[in-house]
């Protein structure tokens, strides 16, 4: 008889459900996002849902209606009533048994969840310290996919050395991007960041990071900095939708500025919350 | 009211299980084996649960008693009666809300089937076409991890080209392995394969098949093919534990040696019988 054994427990394979049999658990095989609400409303939800689409088609998932998308994650939000949320959903190509070919029938699985965003003003206020890791993510970061193992990896070892967040760095020495952020930095007075390729995800909030430079005059380079740019840059800072922008203090041990957010850092910050309205 | 939606269900947060919030589907954080019965004997049973055990310490998972799977598995194996088996397991860190940071306490999950092995002998006696695709994966694949998503796209190309199998090449034209298996090639009357690396999985198969090689008095040569010397090689074949030695009678669309399994591969395939007893 086949069976399926969970934890101790053993039933036959028919009995194991499909919430056993998602192929996100056996492959990472499904893309995901992560938005924020700003007193009830959703920020950014349109471009979230873009980039959604685009990850999807980047893994090839089809039968996606967007628009049911966007239903379900409003329902859900509607429902919870969290004036400041936190909303990560999910989408698999679906359950079966385990083949790394998918059956092209197969009915994507649709997961979300709403909770109260943990804001921490301290963060944005004091900044944090960072430490680098090696990138060692697949070689298509642009998709936003549940293959994740080697941003838990690098946020562990962040952990480790008491950091906030792990900055990836190529074999060249170039920083790509955060664990669980976009990575900036002010050198010779400009804003630099990496510019947009297979290894960086396109961050909705890098875009309005952009956006907030240009509109407070800030010059913006995107080219990747170099690990020992970013430890000599006048001012360093992430970018992550749950946490708007937040200064970064120490880079490798390395106490970046006076150890206190930069000024242009703090004028983006400002500068941002004109988009969020909070 | 935190919540989350299974599908287009609201749950209240609290009432979505452990399955649910599974690290293994938010973040392929998670680790797995593949093994196979003959005649009612699990093969190489030792040297899996060897690997598991580099897998685990390669994420830091930690807390998993090795006797403890062993004894679940043989548990599961009889319990399912099924001579000729496949058995799937995979060890995620645990579950818990999503968070990069894993909470330390956190219980690993345990999750097995035992299924029929479908055989399809004609595999082995008449050979597969295989197709190469770039490998992006991540560069850690000796660790048998759940981040499979480059392997299953790899594998869906090689599908819509009418292949059976993805052969992973790297960025300076010389190839890895398969997208689910080791691959091999007869080069001047010598046995090449990849050596084992940070890029390559160290297949349980991979090492019975050099062991039946030196049996047969056939030099070995651990020396990465490119993709040029596969497609002009004399022989070539792959090796996987659910399938062991399965011959490439086309690589690419150019036919391999008269489009019929090697001499020496059909040597290979026999002597590998000697250690399985079928």
């Amino acid at each position: 008889m086949q069976i399926a054994m969970l934890g101790d427990r053993i039933v036959p394979l028919s009995e194991a459900g499909p919430e056993y049999l998602d192929r996100g658990t056996f492959f990472g095989d499904g893309v995901y996002e992560v938005l924020r609400s700003y007193n009830g409303r959703i920020f950014a939800f349109e471009e979230h849902l873009a980039r959604l689409e685009r990850s999807l088609a980047g893994v090839d998932i089809t039968g996606i209606d967007i628009a049911e998308v966007r239903s379900l994650v409003l329902r859900a939000f509607e429902k919870a009533g969290i004036a400041e949320a936190k909303i990560y959903f999910h989408i698999t190509r679906g359950s079966g048994l385990r083949d790394h070919l998918p059956d092209r029938d197969m009915k994507p699985n649709f997961f979300l969840t709403v909770t109260d965003l943990k804001e921490n003003p301290k963060l944005n206020q004091e900044g944090i310290a960072v430490s680098t890791y090696p990138d060692i993510r697949w070689k298509r970061c642009d998709i936003k996919s549940l293959n994740l193992l080697a941003n838990v990896l690098a946020r562990e070892d962040a952990a480790k050395k008491k950091c906030f967040e792990a900055i990836f760095v190529n074999e060249d020495g170039f920083i790509t991007e955060g664990a669980g952020s976009a990575f900036f930095g002010i050198v010779n007075g400009k804003l630099r960041t990496a510019p947009l390729s297979a290894n960086i995800l396109p961050s909705v909030t890098r875009k309005y990071v952009i956006k907030a430079a240009g509109n407070i005059g800030l010059n913006i380079e995107e080219k990747s900095l170099q690990t020992k740019e970013a430890a000599k840059a006048e001012e360093l800072f992430i970018a992550v939708t749950t946490k708007d922008i937040v200064p970064v203090v120490k880079f490798d041990n390395r106490t970046i500025g006076y150890g206190k957010p930069g000024n242009l850092t703090k004028q983006l910050i400002e500068e941002f919350r004109k988009f969020t309205g909070s």
